[in-house]
C-alpha cells in the first residue's frame, strides 16, 4: 500500500470560510498548453495620458473635469453598477422568484496621478496614501451601508479597462454571497472553539512556514491551505484587527511595505505586470451592539496566471459546474513566490 | 414614491438550487467598453487536421492512436485531474488543514470525426450520438463513482485549447461543491413543498413565457430568473425525469433538436461561434436505498459573451470577492436569444 503524498496524489482541501472544497491535481502540471494566450501588460506606458478618463486635468465622459490631483484621487463610477436611491421591490408570492431592490454606490480610485505606474512601482509612501484612502471611503460608507467592498481589477486579463492605476469601491445595503458566507463560518467556529479561526490561521501559519511568501513586522502574505487560483495570497495582520480603522499608524506603515513587497514578488514571478483581482475582507457594518469578535481583517490576491505571462488558469466547466480545480500545491506555489526577489525588477 | 421596475432598478435576485443572489444591474447596459477584446472563432477550419490529437486515424500526445471513428469516440484524457488509484489521506488534527484523498478520472468525448463542426452544425442524428454517448458514459462510471460530470468547454475564451468538436467526463469518488449544494437546496424545497423545485419551475416558467428561449415537445430552455452569466440558460425536460437514462427514445430524439435549436439560437445572437461552458446535472449515483425523488435532470449553459463576439461579461473583483452580478435582466437576454432565428446562420 503505498502512502498519501499530497505532491503526487490528487485531494481536495477544505476551505473553513466558505464551506467549499478545491481539487488539487498536483501530476497534472506537466500538461501542454495551446489554447489562448493572454496578452501581458509589458508595453510602456507614458506618465500622462490625453486619452486616460483617470489622468489628472482630463474630461471624463460624463463631462465632469478631473482636478489636478497630486495623491490619490476619489470619484463616483460614471457607470455605476448600483444607485443610492431605489424603491423597494415588492415582496414574490413565489418562492422560485425571489427579488429584492437595493441600493449602493460605485466610486473609483485612482491610486496615482502617474499613468505608467502600478501598485508594486509605486514607492511605500504612496501606497502608504492609498491605504489611507480606502480606509477614509471604508468608514465614510460604512455609516450608510452594511458593506464597502474595496478592491482592484488588475490587466486586462482581469477585465480592467484602463492601465492608469486604480481600484473601486461598491458600497452595499446588503451582504454580499461572500460576505453572508463568511459571516457564517467565522462565527460558527468562534462558537465552537472559542476562538477566532483567521487569529488562529496566522498562528498555524507562523508555525508551520511552508505557505508564507511575505512576512514584515505586523503582516502575513501566505497561500493559503485551500487557496483555489494558482498562486492566490491571503494578506493578514498578525495582530487581531476587526476592520481597517482599528489599525496603528506603525500597522498601516508596514502593511504599504507588505503590499511593496507581496505585489513585486507576483511581478518578479514572470517578469511582467501580473493581473490579478484583489480586495479587502472585515467585519460588515452590522447594528452598533452586532458581535463582530469572530472578524479579522484580510486582504485576498486572485490571479489567473498559471505557468507564464501568458498561460492562465480557466475556471470554466468542470470547475463553474462541479468544485475548483488547480494543478500544483499551495506550498508549491508559496515556494516559487519565495524563489523570486521582492525587489520589482525594474527598480533592481 | 417612484415604483420598483426591475428593468430600471438594481435589485438582487434569488438563485433557489444554490442559495445565492445575483446583483442586477439593468441600467449600466450602455457603459462604453474599452478593455480586453476576445477573438472569436471565425476561422474555418478543414474537415481533417493533421496537427489535431482528436482527429480519426491521429497519434495523440501519449502515443495512442485514434481509430477512424465515424460518429463518436472516447478516450482518456492523457493529463487527467483524477487518477483511479490513490490512497487515502491521513486524517488532519487541525479543522484548519482538511483533506481528502481523492479518486477518480477523466474522458474526452469526441462529438464528431469532423475537425470543422461544432454542436450547432451537426445533423440532429450526430447529436443525437452525442446523447446516447453521454448517457453510455455516466451510466458505466456511476457505477464505480457517486458523481459524473459530463461537460463541453466551447472556444478559446472557455479555456478550451482544441477547435475539435468535444466534450469531458469527470468521474469523482466524491460529490463535488456544487452537487452537494444543488443536492442540499432541492431536498430542503422537497421536504418543505412536498414538490420537486424544477419540476414547479418548468410549470411556472411554461405560465410565465417571458424568459422562454425554445420549447419543443419535451423540453424547455429557459434563461433561469437568477441567471448570472449574460445569456446563461437551463434546459429542462418537462416530464419528472431523475437521470439521462430514464428517457425515452422520443425524449432523447427530442433533445437533440432542441439542444440543435438553441445552440444555433446562441451562434446567430453575435453571428460567431458562441463561446459557453456546459454540463449535465441529476441525481447522484448514492447508494441504492437513498431517495432522489427531489431530482430533476437539467443542462446549463454558461456562456460569458455579452454585447458582441469581441466584448464578454468579466466575473472579477466585485463578483469573486462579494457577488455576482449581471448588466442585463434575463427576460431581456431571453428576448434578445427569441429574437434570432433557430435555424443556424450558416445553414440558412
Ligand atoms: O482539459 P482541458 O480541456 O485542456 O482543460 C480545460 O478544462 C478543464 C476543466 O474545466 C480546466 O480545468 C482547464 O483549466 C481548462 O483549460
Ligand atoms: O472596472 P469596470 O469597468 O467597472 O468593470 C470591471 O469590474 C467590475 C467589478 O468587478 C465587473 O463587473 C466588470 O465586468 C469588469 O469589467
Amino acid at each position: 500500500q503505498i502512502e498519501f503524498n499530497p505532491v503526487d496524489h490528487p485531494h481536495r482541501r477544505y476551505n473553513p470560510l466558505t464551506g467549499q472544497w478545491i481539487l488539487v491535481s498536483p501530476h497534472r502540471a506537466k500538461r501542454p498548453w495551446s489554447g489562448q494566450d493572454e496578452s501581458p501588460a509589458t508595453k510602456a506606458q507614458p506618465t500622462y495620458d490625453s486619452e486616460c478618463f483617470l489622468c489628472p486635468t482630463n474630461t471624463r465622459i460624463s463631462g465632469d473635469k478631473n482636478p489636478d490631483y497630486q495623491g490619490t484621487y476619489v470619484f463616483n463610477n460614471d457607470f455605476a453598477a448600483l444607485m443610492t436611491n431605489t424603491p423597494n421591490a415588492p415582496a414574490s408570492d413565489n418562492p422560485l422568484f425571489r427579488v429584492e431592490g437595493v441600493r449602493g454606490l460605485s466610486r473609483v480610485i485612482c491610486f496615482s496621478p502617474d499613468h505608467s505606474k502600478t501598485l508594486p512601482e509605486l514607492s511605500v509612501p504612496n501606497i502608504r496614501q492609498v491605504i489611507n484612502t480606502w480606509n477614509e471611503q471604508i468608514e465614510e460608507l460604512g455609516q450608510d451601508y452594511v458593506w464597502v467592498q474595496a478592491f482592484e481589477n488588475k490587466g486586462e486579463t482581469m477585465g480592467c479597462s484602463q492601465p492608469h492605476p486604480h481600484g473601486q469601491i461598491w458600497a452595499n445595503s446588503f451582504l454580499p454571497n461572500e460576505i453572508a458566507r463568511k459571516e457564517q463560518h467565522l462565527k460558527a467556529y468562534y462558537q465552537q472553539h472559542g476562538r477566532n479561526l483567521l487569529v488562529d490561521y496566522v498562528q498555524a501559519e507562523l508555525a508551520d512556514g511552508s505557505r508564507i511568501v511575505v512576512e514584515t513586522e505586523h503582516w502575513l502574505a501566505v497561500v493559503p491551505y485551500w487557496a483555489a487560483w494558482p498562486f492566490e495570497t491571503m494578506l493578514l495582520p498578525k495582530a487581531h484587527i476587526k476592520r481597517m480603522s482599528e489599525l496603528t499608524d506603525e500597522q498601516r506603515d508596514d502593511l504599504a511595505l507588505a503590499l511593496k513587497k507581496l505585489t513585486s514578488r507576483y511581478d518578479n514571478l514572470f517578469q511582467c505586470s501580473f493581473p490579478y483581482s484583489m480586495g479587502w475582507h472585515y467585519a460588515p457594518f452590522f447594528e452598533a451592539d452586532t458581535d463582530i469578535e469572530h472578524w479579522q481583517l484580510h486582504a485576498l490576491f486572485l490571479p489567473p496566471l498559471l505557468r507564464s505571462a501568458t498561460v492562465r488558469k480557466f475556471m470554466v466547466g468542470y470547475e463553474m459546474l462541479a468544485e475548483s480545480q488547480r494543478d500544483l500545491t499551495a506550498e508549491q506555489a508559496a515556494q516559487r513566490l519565495r524563489d523570486v526577489s521582492d525587489i520589482h525588477y525594474k527598480e533592481q
